[in-house]
């Protein structure tokens, strides 16, 4: 069995996946040090852009699991915000770490899909703010890795379901919003085909994954981890259907529903795994 | 004729490129805001990581040619002084920037070469600090375009000769010196096979390209300049023969000396041009 770090940090903390995560470290008996520039229940409140509370939090640890983010819609509606946290933030954290170093990348830095299958080799082309600072966290993280300066991992997130309702600046919103209409047996209008494609984690699986790559070995610097490939139809249908009607946004559309095949190699082999299968999907974010 | 900029600044302007774009600008009767951290005859001199300097500096012009950086060998030395100057500076330059702003990136984006020929859609993976800070400021200054932000326009720059002997940091710099030793009569021992090819400009044409981009249209954020692709042993020939003799090292040969055919159409388009031919571009380099 593999020895666990003695101090583990999350940013992010008070956010959807950082609780999860914060769950899951939990589950394995492990208490993590909870940042968040948001108060509540254990968690450490500050800003991690100071450089003092930075420091004074982060001392010590021998792990940290980066989850902080402006998310892809806000990002692209303020780009100095992006700059602050998404880039200045992450680059200042990655040079300053001791140990393992886990960065939440995402797929956005492929940009908008394009047909063509993606796998480890596909060069990423971000097409917004967000893709382009989490790309640029990305490259800094491997440099500072082949300089041996950092020992970092950075993992790219598909979409995380389901989200709580009017996730703040989530362009992509409406593939946890149909979870939530469907339970409560609400009417949606979603903004993509019954044909859409979507690449997928439950919050329990990314949540696995993030803690996985805390002590994984022998890892690239960068990978996407798997996803499941979800039809919105499909979706719906497993969901128990229920008031659901289409009116597809062809610019949504391309930029979130129509995803490829994805293979991911590099984290199959090192034990990152989706959730299984749609059912299996639905019931963990059930659950 | 296309209207010249009223107030066009140069950074990095007492560099070796530097010099042949102010002399080139010159030429066209241009006078530029010349800006070095080394002073000079003509020279603003200071350090343009400082805010103030900075903007008291480039108050009112309406043009930036940013050549200032830390080298290739320089930067993989020091990973912080590259982040200060080649990538931070870069940034705070761009997200200032009123109007057109010109910057020199470099094919170090694009790693050790590979034997595939390389055009505009050949996707960059750099292999040392410098070349991931360029990419980095690269893509920052694509979304910042995209944005509407900034009228940015990266060249990416092949190898440039002659530069002056002794070139601090530049792994590269056998490039430059088989010139100097061969119109000096001087024996030389090159570090690569008389086989080894390498993508080179003159100053001059680099200077041209620089002062042409300050002005062209319809330019994609990011394109490789035209280079010629150069033999070593034919390089030598044209040059006149000498006492040369070659003791190739793998990891140079390897970095500098594999440069596979390289195709540059986006900037063929533009009117980009090399220097034509080898006799053309020692003639230049000897001029």
């Amino acid at each position: 069995m593999t020895a666990w770090p003695k101090r583990i940090a999350v940013t992010g903390a008070a956010g959807f996946v950082g609780r999860a995560v914060l769950a899951g470290l939990r589950e394995r008996g492990v208490e993590a040090i909870a940042i968040d520039r948001t108060p509540g229940e254990g968690i450490v409140a500050g800003d991690l852009s100071d450089p003092a509370f930075r420091r004074e939090t982060l001392a010590g640890t021998d792990t940290v699991i980066h989850l902080a983010a402006i998310p892809g819609g806000a990002a692209e509606a303020d780009y100095d915000l992006s700059r602050q946290v998404n880039l200045d933030l992450t680059l200042a954290l990655m040079e300053e770490a001791r140990g393992r170093f886990v960065y939440a990348s995402s797929i956005a830095v492929f940009g908008a899909p394009s047909p063509e299958p993606v796998d480890d080799d596909t060069p990423p082309r971000p097409a917004i703010t967000y893709g382009v600072h989490k790309l640029m966290c990305e490259l800094a993280l491997a440099d500072l890795k082949r300089l041996g300066r950092l020992d970092g991992v950075a993992l790219r997130l598909p979409g995380i379901v389901a989200r709580p309702r009017a996730a703040a600046g989530l362009k992509s919103a409406f593939m946890s919003d149909v979870f939530h209409a469907l339970a409560g047996r609400e009417p949606i209008t979603l903004p993509v085909s019954p044909e859409a494609t979507m690449w997928m984690l439950s919050a329990h699986a990314v949540a696995d994954a993030l803690i996985h790559a805390v002590t994984v070995r022998d890892a690239p610097a960068v990978f996407t981890l798997p996803a499941l490939r979800v039809r919105m139809d499909e979706l719906v249908k497993a969901l128990g259907g229920g008031k659901v009607s289409y009116e597809p946004d062809p610019v949504l559309e391309a930029q979130f529903g129509a995803y490829p095949p994805l293979s991911t190699p590099a984290a199959d082999r090192l034990g990152f795994r989706h959730d299984g299968d749609l059912a299996a999907l639905v019931k963990r974010v059930r659950s």
